[in-house]
């Protein structure tokens, strides 16, 4: 079927086609679901607001909840010819209804229509993540509390300072999630936010279109009503999602590094389950977390998408640019990692398993230098004096 | 005078010296009043709590106040062997109190004064941060009312696409900047809470301090309680700040971008004073932008700023490690290359000069065709019958 | 068939197998043929060392041949379970050898094989870069031959500066890609020696095995000998040959973006067959430039795969981490981004179509004022003063 | 003294000066001897050429040669005024030789000055790398072998693995140096063109200079001589400069954190002499070990520097933009913090020291684990199968 704004297409054009819309009609598979919701939304405003017949809103938003349903049976798939879930689904209106296929996109752009679609993704999204990490957080404290009293060295400069306990350890990873989530909360309330009816991001008077019942029927909570920033908040956007998802991935990051640590030999603090291990092609011995490593290294990987989206989207002249379509693939793959790694991450600190005996046994004597220091200082030593006789001993 | 952890100091290590303090005694020079504000607090719950006597806590008061004052004068001066500005003012203290000044240290750390410092001063550039943003929206704002009647292209594809105005384009900045307010709001929530006592990140128990005092005592909205989390903060919190303010930074860098093209011969719709444009060494009839280029390139130097600060971090074991000291830079001169742009750019927006003749010399016949297909569409074409016509006119 | 490793897998730890495996059997595909080779090498090496029985090593060719048959059919796929070509090449072989199969790994690690592979992979790619940006340098310069005569304004800071002429600017493209392939050349100077028989990345002395003999049956310059840096190459070299690439890419990406400016109607002065162009789904009358936009945002998107291979590799302890594993996908991605941008703009050097008459018309007067200042100088005059004086004249 | 397209400069606009020009002037002092030696090539080309008389080209190149003099003794300042180098230069030459001073500035941009010095300044930087470089390697490779059979234990996934020698680590280290030095060999290539009377990056004709004159005096292997890419052609180069000596950074940043890790109490396999260590203000115990931490940190310092560069240059407008003035700081930076890197790294390198004892100790017997089942392949059994028998007994 044609394309939106097809004229012809010769043979050499072939891979300037390839090369523009690559893998694009797989990543909107995604994107099915919340297009008919939003088109659905806006027919209904169309008929309201009496520039479709009833009869005509009624069919699309009847046909459109078919998409919906095969969709969710896998059975509306975009092909690379239609290059979008937009252009597959006006193609499938057009086909099934004929004239009222024709009408759905009526005063609205396919910017709007990816702009809409997106968002209500997104905020899905969110709430995904937000719903992954209070589970993470929960898991976590509840290690810290079985944890609380067993001490362990706690460490400065990678070198051992003064002991702490495997219970504060586990929450300082709570309570830094803890704090993501406020940032998760603010990047939402920006999010939230309807750009259906902007059209092109420049506005448009010809129709007397209701923004606001829209913004209403889809359950946003303000209509974003400058167009040009409806424009402008492609990447804008996805980027803000990943770097509040970056918050939480640095943290599981740092996490899992610490834990390849403690699990070393030379460490030998902590400890997982023979399934969350792997062994070596060669060596018969092995036992190694690399689930650990690869947690840490997606981190890296994580910053990686949150980077393409933010210097795609950099410096871009106002309006919509197809730079932007870009952006799509690493925001998708960074959700899906994120979420992934939740879970992930979630099962480990469930798992753990603690060496008591190997921890106290690393509490070795100089971990109570500051609390003789601090003793002289109860008898009457000031504080840097107490420090330097105490230094004094153990350069002895 | 002595570092406090200093033992002997050969020749030879004068280059590790430098390669480790570097200008640090230059960066800290910001800090001196916030940790004196700190210190105050600290000795003043140890005061409270009887851990320093009543008149020792005077002293001490008293003499971080005149720190603060030779500070305002320029006369509190790191030296290079003070290596930070807390080592400066302890040997301040000590200098000028004796035994007193020795117990200033008592029941803290250097981290904990390191992290209390910059939480105070990033508590002071958030709030600036917001104020000159507001100001700056407000500006934008009244002058999105003054042209919101006179018509310029809207831009898709960086091609001529529908009639905007521009007052929509410059509000879209208004509406942009707004956002950003809302994670600059959820990062401050983030920031705004006391590390002071949690003692090289990993808890103390000999003296039986107060910290929700000197929560209090600072106006924080909360202690920051887990130990490991407050060392662990480092970095992640000067990040957030930076991601915070990056966002204005792609908004300002992007308005910069668009202001190049605009003022350029070939489009030629807005213009700036004389004294904002620079010449040529060579070309006499030059007139340059050389502020809006700088603005833009500077939201790239931004970037990169957080981008040191969140590498640096990244995947760092657990508890201090050297390693963030080197956030420091990167971090204040963000905060500082952020602040004067928020200042120039309102310079900037309140002296464009608008040349509403070329702007409407440019809204050519195309870019009504969208108007035509949504007139036939009001005469009852269905829209994409409608759009294939027009189309067809402008192909022949 | 079972992992080389593997010991038991309950069903708890299918989302563990799912999260390290991840898609790393659909990306070997493209390495079952170097490995193939590479094994090849290995076991006739193993032959002539007389580790390997001569009916055996023949068995062993023969068999991984028919993989390489299959390989080029598309019937030799890597099954999830398999985790990796290597193994489902040693499954391969087991299951159809038996015993001669379970010693093709004899004196080698998976890690070996995988850096073997790639390192092959590696060469051919470099070669396929290379050749491509010959191609595109030709097509420049033989446009820019074209074209050398055909005035067009200089630019300096967006502005028209000086005439300059379509050639020059052609030709400066081509220049920078011969600069470019220098630095490729170099990466495959690094690139081109042999891990195969480092194992593990420490070295190993049962066998008396002859590294230099694989590296002479597979072609490399010479063999990469301490095997901790056989290990702690990867990651490091994907990262260079990225890097030798985004110089390319980032060519590609100021050419594009030339082109988007010089393509609108405001400047006007190239333009593109019609089948390089896309329209609007809502604007019938629009000619967008997509595939320059993408071309555009593909140069960030290739940064950000190199960001990645970067940031997972950065600071990793000596010897193999799993973290590598992840740089997998970036580097692939990033190369077949490369190869085919060039084709594509390729094709569009070799389309585009000058507007000369546009270009003409843009050599507005002012842009001969250095030329008249220069005309003073002839005549006696210092050049600041002639510069002055030509000014005064644009000033008034 | 006047700028060299200056007109007039009101009050409101310092502030604007203030954030174009910034802390160039600073930055500037550093090219002040390499523009002399430009301008002295520059003019006597001018002389050879008749376009300047010969006393004027005496007159010049004393003058310049007195500002050589005054700058080697710190007593030629750029003042804020100046704006930069050049204008100091040309402002000097004016005011001590009248008319002569005039016309230093013929045929020429500043465009041409800036990029010609820091050309030459470049190929300094890059010979210091390779210098430095090289001598690092010499004192690996000395401590290699001095330390070739000392066995340590030998990791990957940061598990002990097989036994290697402390000579193996060390030289990973060297041989990973050497591959570097050819990348670094490649950018010099690259920069080794001369770029002087490219004006403006647009060619020019009025006068007939001799451009491959400069290029002979100044000692380049080329000239430059697409004007357009002389233009575009900074910020690349700096690029390319910063990617090489990234590489290095990342060897030292790997070698550094290797060593934070090895002299911990848990693996206790290397020392430093005690002044390469700091103490805590807190704990009278510590010795930590900053230097390395801050090698391994700057790492990710250097790599922001290379990312400004980049994004800064990233898809620019043909021709000079002011952006590029922006990567004159992070490219300053970056080769300081590399070449004082490098020096550090060398002292560390010759003084640690090694815990032999310790490091024996650690050679538990599991790592023979591969050599057992080698010693069965060895007695007949296929590796696999010894592999599994092996890893049976590791079980039990």
């Amino acid at each position: 079927m044609a394309k939106l704004w097809q004229t012809t297409l010769n043979k050499s054009s072939k891979q300037i086609e390839h090369y523009t819309v690559g893998k694009d009609y797989l990543l909107d598979q995604r994107l099915v679901y919340y297009d008919c919701l939003a088109s659905m939304a806006h027919v209904k405003m169309l008929g309201k607001t009496k520039i479709l017949k009833k009869t005509e809103t009624q069919k699309l938003v009847m046909a459109l909840a078919e998409i919906i349903k095969l969709n969710r049976k896998n059975q509306f798939r975009i092909k690379p010819s239609d290059e979008d879930c937009h252009t597959a689904i006006e193609n499938f209106l057009t086909k099934k209804l004929g004239q009222a296929g024709k009408k759905v996109h009526t005063a609205r752009s396919r910017n709007d229509q990816v702009l809409v679609a997106l968002r209500l993704y997104s905020l899905d999204v969110l709430h995904d993540f937000e719903e992954e990490t209070v589970k993470l957080i929960r898991v976590i404290n509840s290690q810290a509390k079985k944890w609380q009293k067993v001490k362990m060295p706690g460490y400065t400069h990678t070198q051992r300072a003064m002991p702490t306990t495997v219970g504060i350890w586990f929450s300082s990873y709570a309570d830094s999630l803890v704090d993501d989530l406020k940032i998760l909360g603010a990047v939402r309330l920006v999010i939230d936010q309807n750009p259906l009816g902007s059209v092109a991001g420049l506005g448009q008077s010809t129709f007397r279109i209701n923004r606001n019942l829209t913004t209403k029927m889809l359950d946003f909570s303000r209509t974003q009503k400058n167009p040009i920033y409806c424009a402008n908040s492609r990447g804008k956007f996805e980027n803000l999602i990943l770097l509040a998802g970056a918050q939480i991935m640095l943290d599981l990051g740092k996490l899992a590094n610490d834990l390849v640590w403690f699990t070393t030999k030379e460490f030998d603090f902590f400890d997982l389950p023979k399934d969350f291990k792997t062994g070596s092609s060669v060596m018969p011995q092995k036992n190694n977390f690399d689930v650990l490593e690869l947690i840490r290294g997606n981190s890296s990987l994580f910053l990686g998408y949150q980077f393409q989206v933010q210097e795609i989207s950099k410096n871009l002249f106002s309006g919509y640019n197809r730079d932007y379509q870009l952006t799509k693939a690493p925001y998708f793959s960074g959700v899906d990692l994120l979420k992934e790694t939740l879970k992930i991450v979630l099962m480990i600190v469930k798992e753990l398993e603690i060496k008591s005996k190997n921890l106290s046994g690393a509490l070795t004597p100089e971990l109570e230098a500051t609390k003789k220091a601090y003793q002289l200082v109860l008898e009457g030593m000031p504080f840097r004096d107490a420090y330097r006789k105490v230094k004094q001993d153990y350069l002895m």
